[in-house]
């Protein structure tokens, strides 16, 4: 192993380090922050393979990642929340599982003139995340590559022994809810496209929910502890992730898109397109999940961020999502799904 | 979730069908294989996470990654082969801990042009790997990229609580042996480099070695039985690889170049360079470990394959590797550690 590089003032690329210096640098910061140590953790970066004790549990486990140019613009997006985004993507999965979040590995790739620095700071990015959540940052793999390739992998437990939330568990008479606001991450990604200047861009509330989404972990161990059965997190947007549902359920649905939680941000600044951005628009990675009416008033009381019933599940060959608005009336958005960068 | 798409003599690309036909058409193709069934498996590919009852355990994961044109050339490999191979160099990091593999997910990107069908020979090449392990395929992520990217994760337990083979565990005086023969996958790699045509290409055992390495798994788990602390797989070569265990065990190693287990068809097909080969090239994924002259004897009569003891640990403030000869002269290797592709 090579020895540990010190950067003060001096800025040092990959190619002039080497591999072995880089992950030296990454396992000193990572062992400095409390996010890598825990009382089950045997060993984590550095060996074949990272190691940890549990008890007899159900075992949770997601992979997803961030791409250069594919998912976000390196020019549009700080390293910083590059390492937030990608543990983010992740996390979220675990929230829609209703699962507790405990370790996380990284597959990193890189272009060999990126700044260690850089890769630093996306660390960071990652760390502060973890932290929030008490989740342990164990190991992973570093390699090159033409362009910036950022796999994140969360192992989590079921917060209870067969209490989770799956894809599968729709009912014909339940109800369609979503937490928070819907549409802010399109405002960013579509503020991004823009080229909007970055003096424009710096805290911008898309911008930032664009970059740096926050998982609803807790809300998700809520929800599955409240009995509910059926959630999933929206990254690919409204209509196309309760199509899914539906596929996975063998139901159908119905969306009010008046009653659509529209997040206030991209009405001011996007007017009419606004409810198209929210219906369609990826990346918010609010939690989207049915139950039945009682269930859903006490599950409100509960959650600390909004919660609006959008429509109910109804039984239906077709698997399809309806949308109408508040006097019948049939409603196509203009773009169903998501689509990221260049497509 | 799209429908399930069929290809029978029609041939269908990622960007006709879209990322959920391609998701159904690898379901499929999983679900069909007994890999992916498993009486501890709650919920495979198909929902926010995988999910999978244990008991207390030892946890083991890795993450490891194969790059276009860093770690394979599209056009020397197959498809089945790169899928083979992207399983292994992760099984390889549970063989390098004595560890028993159990699930594997797979982040995967890919050009729009892809083919189907390939990615579906590449499943193949992964299922057919899976399948000798008893490890079940439980999910993953795909997405659109410039360039072919695989990650592959693999979770695994330890064969016994606490029974581990780490890179820090060698103690002066223990011997350091290799299994199996070193150098073919370097061969296998020379041969790509060089163009060889594909008809020189085929069957050549060497770049079978490189292109599909089997990972050493149950050696592994025979080391660990047997008592063996110390091992790690050599997938950046010998001399870099011994250099980890030395700084991570802090201590120096000797090496006699002379009883290193050279591949006969390197020494047949590269003559004088075969031992620099042997010595320096990476990705042959055979165990590298230290134990004393008793295990070593004991372990010797219980593998199926060779073992060759080439060196011995010792007391040393540098953590460096040494190399001589039989008379005793210092040899310095042409190239030390492993260059991939383009470096």
């Amino acid at each position: 192993m090579a020895h540990i590089i010190t950067c003060y003032n001096c800025r040092v690329k990959i190619s002039e380090t080497g591999e072995f210096g880089l992950i030296e640098r990454l396992r000193t910061l990572i062992e400095a922050d409390k996010a890598v140590s825990g009382p089950h953790l045997i060993l984590g970066a550095g060996d074949d393979a990272a190691a940890w004790r549990s008890d007899a549990a159900v075992n949770l486990a997601t992979v997803d990642c961030l791409i250069q140019d594919i998912h976000f613009k390196i020019e549009k997006i700080s390293w910083r929340e590059l390492g937030w985004k990608a543990l983010a993507v992740s996390l979220s999965d675990i929230a829609a599982m209703g699962g507790v979040p405990k370790y996380a590995l990284f597959s990193l790739a890189f272009p060999e003139e990126t700044d260690i620095e850089d890769i630093a700071e996306l660390y960071k990015g990652i760390l502060e995340l973890a932290g929030r959540f008490d989740v342990k940052i164990i190991g992973g793999n570093i390699s090159r590559a033409p362009l910036v390739f950022i796999d994140s992998i969360v192992y989590g437990i079921a917060s209870k022994p067969d209490i989770m939330l799956t894809r599968s568990a729709a009912r014909p008479g339940e109800e369609i809810a979503v937490t928070g606001y819907l549409g802010a991450a399109a405002g960013g990604l579509r503020i991004i496209e823009n080229n909007m200047s970055l003096a424009d861009c710096i805290n911008n509330p898309l911008l930032k929910a664009f970059n740096t989404p926050l998982p609803r972990i807790r809300e998700g161990q809520k929800l599955a502890a409240e009995g509910i059965k059926c959630a999933m997190d929206i990254s690919d947007g409204l209509v196309a992730d309760l199509g899914h549902i539906c596929e996975a359920s063998r139901v159908s649905a119905i969306i009010n898109i008046d009653n659509v939680p529209v997040h206030p941000a991209i009405k001011k600044a996007f007017g009419n397109d606004a409810l198209d951005m929210a219906i369609s628009g990826g990346e918010d990675y609010e939690l989207l999940f049915t139950a039945g009416h009682d269930i859903m008033e006490s599950i409100k009381k509960q959650l600390d961020c909004p919660l609006t019933v959008i429509g109910k599940i109804v039984a239906g060959d077709e698997h399809r999502v309806s949308l109408s608005d508040n006097a019948g009336k049939a409603y196509t958005p203009s773009a169903k799904g998501w689509n990221h960068f260049g497509k």
